[in-house]
């Protein structure tokens, strides 16, 4: 085991710091960082180009041996102070564990007959983006397209997937048109998610083949232009006075919708 | 208009900062606060029993003709400076906003014939809490009753519900035996979320009649004894190597298709 770390000019740390702090840096270096037991447990599990272990000494002490064990593939482990461990850490209780890991390359997504997409436009908050990532995880969804959302490896968001992001096929197109080519080359039928009362309820759409459906910004919705070019527009009836749901309890239940109807026809 | 207060010594914003702080405090005084212009609008349009709105020099001048149109039933208004309101935000970018509210009576919830309700049960997580209360009253749940969860009237639970708190039908029974009976007594039929591999999916679960849905704690879920004394074990199916879906995103997906197969049978 090297020295231990203390000064937050060491340059690692600093690096630490930077790519936590800048999407920015973590697009010039490729690089994005993780905190925490679980998530770097899954991020060695995945396979997901860990660079850098560090640990706090009293972290080193409690879960080092475990984290030996899974194979480390040739990341460096550094140690640092536990009072420079809580100065990097974004939470009130650090378990100490934080990482550095490669941004992957992105592979494109296959979208297979049957399957089911979201596409997330312009969606802006990172604990809403994360959620759906970890729903869409859970529920089997097939990929994920991101177009104008907020960084995919901030810290919030990266914690929000609960180690979804090293599982989900997930893509990021942030040109309108390129991203309509794509769905169209690969005849998959989109559907626009909207508030409009002449949208057709979601209990009523045929969700059968291939499908993605658009979700839009949590204060404003998809843009006009992109629901339009859409081949249908779906709404969750609501009831009464409140007249939105939160973005993302709503794409959990549009993904529910697509997967349970299309397990129905399984 | 009276004189700007400044000063943080000032008794009712003393008041606002332990009721924003302290559970104890809220219950001692029955009286909770707000911050933010469209909970303010929710409390004022839905009878809150708004007892104190506390507007900044800058919010008073931007929002006060607004404010001042509704019926303010012998609410105070006082105007603090722009600094004394920053301070006592909970947000980086206050709007100047903010309100003391008395805790209302509590109504018992009336179980309908074909009513759907949710047993939060040990849920601790105020984002969470207050997502469910807000998808709650999205989607037409009849009630929520909550039994030994976070403080239902904490800022943060507040905000998250985006003034569906006011609108929602909410019991808080902490009293397990109590809670049972209540739910026996008014022939609700009861079923508990878990993850167990042996419990039925929601998909197959008859949701007819007057029913009611236990979600548990974010991390345990629900204790042994209490999902063994429901009439049913429902799960969402999932996928692959994830076992579990965000509390508050279980508890909407198991609202919506409590609804969802309502509807369908109307």
């Amino acid at each position: 085991m090297e020295n231990i770390v203390k000064s937050k000019d060491n340059p690692l740390i600093k690096l630490y710091q930077k790519l936590s702090s800048s999407k920015k840096e973590r697009l010039q270096y490729g690089l994005f960082v993780l905190e925490g037991l679980r998530i770097t447990e899954d991020a060695l599990r995945e396979e997901s180009g860990l660079s850098h272990l560090i640990l706090t000494c009293a972290a080193a002490e409690k879960y080092g041996d475990m984290l030996f064990q899974a194979d480390l593939k040739n990341a460096r482990v550094v140690v640092v102070s536990n009072e420079l461990g809580r100065k990097i850490s974004s939470t009130d209780n650090t378990q100490g564990i934080f990482a550095i890991c490669r941004i992957p390359q992105e592979k494109n997504i296959v979208f297979s007959e049957n399957g089911k997409y979201i596409v997330l436009f312009g969606l802006q908050d990172p604990g809403n983006a994360g959620m759906i990532i970890r729903t869409a995880d859970a529920l089997g969804i097939d990929g994920i397209i991101m177009s104008g959302c907020c960084d995919l490896y901030s810290p919030k968001v990266i914690r929000s997937t609960m180690g979804s992001i090293f599982r989900m096929n997930i893509n990021i197109e942030n040109d309108t048109e390129r991203l309509f080519s794509l769905l169209e080359e690969n005849n998959v039928i989109t559907s626009a998610a909207v508030t409009d009362s002449g949208a057709l309820p979601v209990t009523d759409y045929n969700f059968g083949g291939k499908q993605a459906v658009f979700i839009g910004n949590e204060g404003n919705g998809l843009p006009c232009d992109i629901s339009g070019r859409c081949s249908g527009k779906i709404i969750i009836p609501m009831h009464g006075n409140i007249n939105s749901l939160n973005a993302a309890m709503a794409a959990g239940i549009l993904m529910w919708e697509m997967k349970r109807v299309s397990q129905s026809e399984a």
